[in-house]
């Protein structure tokens, strides 16, 4: 379980930097080299805390009525990062001095650390085997811990490390890529430096959120070494002198902490006890408890593919970074780039909801819960955001946003994508039947669905006896402002639906006084959400005999992808957007994503045509697509290319096979890799009328396995090419169907069935 | 022909000071006080050169592929209009010393001058009449005059005129309107400031376009009074001193002239040439020049509308605005607020060949002739145009422009309105067929044409058989980036036709060399243009019998127009743009205005369902809407609403009926309002069959009757409520369509026809 890149690869620099970021779901540090920024060498130079934001003025060539004026942005921390080494007086600097002879980046996803070792000769001939640890721990979110080790290799002398902690950091801006920040903006100021034997302390302010961040380091020096701890305005500096002998493994060590305001009283007093506990308690303490919570963490989530290692290893590196970049507080979410870059600048989309969140879901349970509260506890933004947007009830959930405002600077595919509001629903409605958790959706899972099925009420109007939403945005941004997106019809034909039930269901139980005070919804209402949701318009094309994606989009140009030469991918950088409107193109899955999500709207064979149609018109720009075709494929039996988008997606990033994972890894296509597998190899499913398995599986692989929870059992499953076994690992007996055949599984049991191809 | 404000009303300043701006086509300066900027007195203090443009940066929250990173706008202008005049040591500053006791604002348009007069009675009890006129030299476009006159009433005493010229000065900003620039900045930087004993010359260059501006000034001040000029790094101060008699009237001089590098080797020395002369010329001379000048104007475009003097007043102002609104050269147009202010930065549109044009090709064709050529001129950029918007041929105008480059920083409600190009295409045909002009279309019009045509023919693609547009945005920006805008459709079909059509009559009178060198057309691109034109697919909705705005308008929600409150227009300052996409709600005219335009494509009747659905849904929150529907009410005969909705159009800036005449005046409504009378009561077409008269006439009104050209003819037409007099005034016999019916009228004659119902 261990992620390896050998050879020392400057140009990758950047990527290197993303894929092997240490964070544990509070802070994120980027692999960024301990030796500092080097002129020439790509870098993005950065340490996040989950929705510890700035805010900023969006600017816009033209302004209209409800643009959004600031946007919130994830804030490049404190870095803590630079350690400088000296030997006999000459700097480490590998990339311009002296020979890097070997070089190896890791990252061990049992232990929970990633290691940087290279293998260096001097300008003057000394030689050191460098090996650099760091671990952001899981046992205490605030701690990130660094050890440095030298080992002189053919020579006895002097060293010295240096360790440079800096306050005056600013983020990472690119002009010319939408996708990152454009302007390099400063959002940190040093508010006081302190500092004493061992330990510092920069404390800042963020300029106009106003939140307050606490950076403490503490140190171990190696034995005999001689700290000695300097200050500045915005800077501390650690210098340790010593010796070293030839053979000799000399270990510096660095505790960091960082403890915010939005989650501290007292940051500057979490952070400086942080740091000085972990002087007390040492490495080991955090690294076996590491391995501890890793080890359970595996063990509830860990899915096996049989016989592809690199595969394995792809899959393992995507839920163990779906892990770190979990938010684990209610005031946080997963980012799109988790904690990894600054990519899409830390805001949460829909792609917590539709692609993560059910893999915690089925293996971690605290999680997801918290995953749903955060968005309840934005439910009064949403309802703001629903007014801007000419909505008089109902709350629209904001496209992208860090605590609650909408942070969308082009609103055709920020805003528009009304279907946010319906996914964070689904997502409700998913925990509830995967939990029966009846009192969350009594205290918070009833608001925000009625509240969202009022919203599409609203922004919906009736058409001969249809119920139409127009000018929205689905998921496919390569077609913006659409009137009757497949996709957000259907889901705000769930929405509806959902809320109905739910509601009742708490009338039924008498626990639906709270969203009765909260809502005042009435029975007209609800009868009303759901005439709209049976009388729900789901464009649909009699000729080809497939839902459209849209109203308009099976009349626009068809486009050959093929005519179009491979430099030009991804389109949204090379093409107008209003020319990709225009033709047949799908920048991710649409209508087949709807398929997924809800698939009792539409027959297999519809389905099928739906896909290839929709297959041969979708580039996959966005990384939210072909995981999405993959689950598709394996529903359709069509297992080799499930298998191919499958591998495309989970070695993603690990490929850098969109080339921006420099400014982050892509959490929600290593949501999607899960659910490749999960939802589409083994075809679970949590409907209304409980647990679907439809397990498959492709000819290249041998098998697979995964454990999964439902209601209060435990599963585990094991496919091969002969049978799926189900083994009920923990918790009382649960009722699964399989190939749509109702099973029962008592406790402890096993059951074993025959693969359909 | 006078516009007359009565009244000190310091709070309506800078309305008025749009409204009794002095401008010739190439200067324009704003009526604002000679006393200078008084805090708490709202002022846009400005003087703006046509074309003369700086270039900022475009911000976006999001940028994406091809949105324009620079914008041009038009510049505020060296400020030569600061007279400072004091009585005795005492400053005369009306709105806050001494007391107002008459006060009037005229504007001469038969002389051409603007008057600002003042009876005013300073702290100490001094009164005095002051009269100050401007005039913008139709003769000498570079020059503008100003005479500052100031009678003594019941005292003699020392006076001073102290004239501050400065160069230090910045564009009006207001970040809450998305139709004025949002951020304040400075565009013009002082090079040189030089002097003599009578006159000094400031040169100046734009920050970003790195043009040159001079502007001089020379004064003669009256006789006896000392003339003393000092200069400053960034200004000009001239100070004259002397003394008044009681009842004497001493008027002080101040000649400012502008020129550029756009139109001038060398703008300094033709700045300071042009007020030399002046000083030799002396005034009477340029006012000789003016009045000529403009009798020859009225009487070549004079509209007449009997027995409402208010209505013939605004009438005067629009034809008068529009005339020293155009542009001289052919690096000039009419920008949408003429030379009178800021809003929309200066910018040219399809105000220009839609709304202006024709009343310029039925009363100066030389004029008419200059606005096409500006805009071959800038058809290179409008290729380039095309190329980043995914074209890869033909030209696509942008939106927005001064010199060429597109300059809208929202591509929904701009680059998205391909119309445009239709609209230049349609000028330029109507230029050809009001002039039989072959020689400028092969010059010019038909490599236009071809390359529109272009455009349309790549932009569009075949679906069952039709030819379909889309993805682009119609003249109703409530709704945007629609498929098949009926309007953009049918203008491309004309502009495919057109194309042919003159392509193959350069090819038969053998003047098709330049055609065919320039764009290379062929013969079977010119089949199909044909094809795609006669098979343009043009939305019609069976049941409600008219055409629909678009693919998807007529399915969308409806909105009663009553139920918004009064202070929630124009919409699009209280709504989002997404609000206003989902409804069935019209910014302008948009289907009612391709009727019109394209008056053949249907019946009468259909026009008419047309109408009355269309006006049910329109707010007219743009000012190009109700003239519009003012030709089409006549159209129809319903006279009442015609003349209603043209008296709307007619007054709208006097009346500050949009509350942002501030910003400057409408020039596309002043068009409109000439329309509404020419196009609209008259029935005045000009098509391939010839031209085409239908008068009608409101009941409210006596008569109208207006001057017009026709081929090599001049007509003079007038209508009461018995007959339609129709006189040819000079040239060749005329054939012309009354109500359908062909008549010739011979050199000299006239006839007289029974005004239909």
């Amino acid at each position: 379980m261990e992620l390896i890149f050998e050879g020392y690869q400057p140009d990758k620099n950047a990527l290197e930097e993303s894929l092997f970021h240490t964070a544990n779901g509070y802070i994120g540090i980027r692999a960024c080299p301990e030796e500092g920024q080097v002129q020439g060498i790509p870098s993005i130079r950065g340490t996040y805390m989950n929705a510890f934001y700035d805010i900023k003025p969006i600017r816009y060539g033209e302004k209209l009525y409800g643009f959004p004026e600031t946007q919130q942005g994830i804030v490049n921390l404190t870095d803590v990062q630079t350690i400088r080494l000296f030997i006999e007086e000459e700097q480490f600097l590998p990339s311009s001095q002296g020979e890097v002879l070997g070089y190896r980046r890791s990252l061990d996803m049992k232990f929970g650390f990633a290691e940087r070792f290279i293998h260096w000769r001097s300008p003057k001939g000394q030689e050191v085997e460098i090996s650099i640890r760091r671990m952001a721990s899981l046992l205490v979110p605030e701690l990130f811990c660094l050890q440095y080790a030298v080992k002189a290799l053919n020579f006895s002398g002097k060293i010295c490390f240096e360790s440079i902690v800096l306050g005056d950091v600013s983020n990472y801006a690119d002009a010319s890529d939408p996708r990152v920040a454009a302007e390099k903006l400063r959002h940190l100021v040093v508010e006081n430096v302190r500092m004493d034997e061992q330990s510092g302390l920069i404390e800042s302010r963020t300029v106009t959120s106003n939140l307050k961040l606490a950076a403490a380091v503490s140190y171990l020096p190696p034995h005999d070494f001689k700290l000695q701890m300097d200050g500045a305005a915005d800077s501390l500096t650690a210098k340790a002198d010593g010796n070293i002998l030839q053979g000799e493994n000399l270990v510096f060590t660095l505790f960091a902490a960082f403890a915010d305001s939005r989650r501290h009283d007292n940051p500057a007093s979490k952070a400086r006890q942080t740091v000085r506990d972990a002087l007390l308690n040492g490495v080991a303490f955090y690294e076996k408890a590491q391995r501890e919570i890793l080890d359970e963490f595996w063990e509830n989530s860990r899915v096996l593919v049989k016989s592809d290692e690199a595969l394995q290893n792809s899959l393992d590196y995507s839920l163990y970074s779906l892990y770190c970049s979990c938010g684990r507080d209610e005031v946080s979410s997963i980012a799109a780039k988790g904690l990894s870059g600054e990519g899409y600048e830390g805001h949460y989309f829909w792609d917590t909801e539709i692609y993560i969140f059910p893999f915690f879901l089925l293996t971690d349970r605290q999680r997801a819960k918290n995953l749903l509260s955060f968005r309840y506890s934005i439910l009064p933004q949403a309802r703001e955001h629903a007014r801007i947007m000419g909505h008089p009830c109902g709350a629209l959930y904001p496209w992208r946003t860090i605590s609650g405002s909408e942070c969308s600077g082009y609103f055709p595919s920020g805003s528009a994508q009304y279907h946010l509001s319906a996914d964070i629903s689904h997502a409700f409605m998913q925990y509830y039947l995967a939990t029966e958790d009846i009192d969350f959706m009594a205290q918070k899972g009833a608001e925000v669905l009625v509240e969202t099925a009022r919203l599409f009420l609203d922004a919906g109007h009736w058409y001969e006896g249809k119920f139409r939403i127009d000018a929205v945005t689905g998921p496919d941004e390569y077609s913006c402002i659409v009137d009757n997106n497949f996709y957000t019809n259907a889901g705000a034909q769930d929405t509806l639906r959902n809320a109905v039930i739910i509601t009742r269901m708490l009338i039924e139980q008498g626990k639906a006084e709270a969203v009765f005070r909260k809502t005042g919804i009435s029975s007209s209402e609800l009868e009303q959400f759901l005439q709209a949701a049976d009388q729900m318009y789901l464009p649909y094309d009699e000729k080809l005999m497939i839902h459209a994606q849209d109203d308009a989009f099976l009349k626009l140009a068809k486009l050959d992808l093929q005519s179009i030469p491979p430099d030009k991918y991804p389109l949204l950088l090379h093409y107008h957007p209003l020319w990709l409107y225009r033709h047949q193109v799908c920048k991710q899955a649409d209508t087949v994503l709807a398929h997924f999500l809800y698939e009792d709207l539409a027959d297999i064979e519809t389905m099928r045509r739906s896909y290839e149609y929709y297959e041969s018109c979708t580039t996959h720009d966005s990384s939210l697509s072909r995981c999405v075709f993959s689950i598709m494929a394996s529903k359709l039996g069509e297992m080799d290319k499930a298998l191919d988008y499958f591998r495309h997606s989970a070695t993603m990033d690990i490929d850098d096979a969109h080339g921006n994972t420099k400014d982050g890894i892509h959490t929600a296509n290593m949501g999607g890799s899960y659910l490749a597998i999960v939802a589409g190899f083994a075809g679970l499913r949590i409907k209304a009328s409980g647990l679907h398995l439809a397990p498959r599986i492709p000819a290249e692989l041998e098998g697979y396995e995964f454990p999964f929870k439902y209601l209060n059992s435990r599963l585990y499953i094991t496919v091969d090419h002969s049978s799926c076994h189900i083994r009920l690992t923990g918790g009382p007996a649960v009722q699964i169907a399989v190939y749509n055949r109702s099973l029962q599984i008592g406790s402890e049991e096993s059951i074993d069935i025959v693969i359909q191809r």
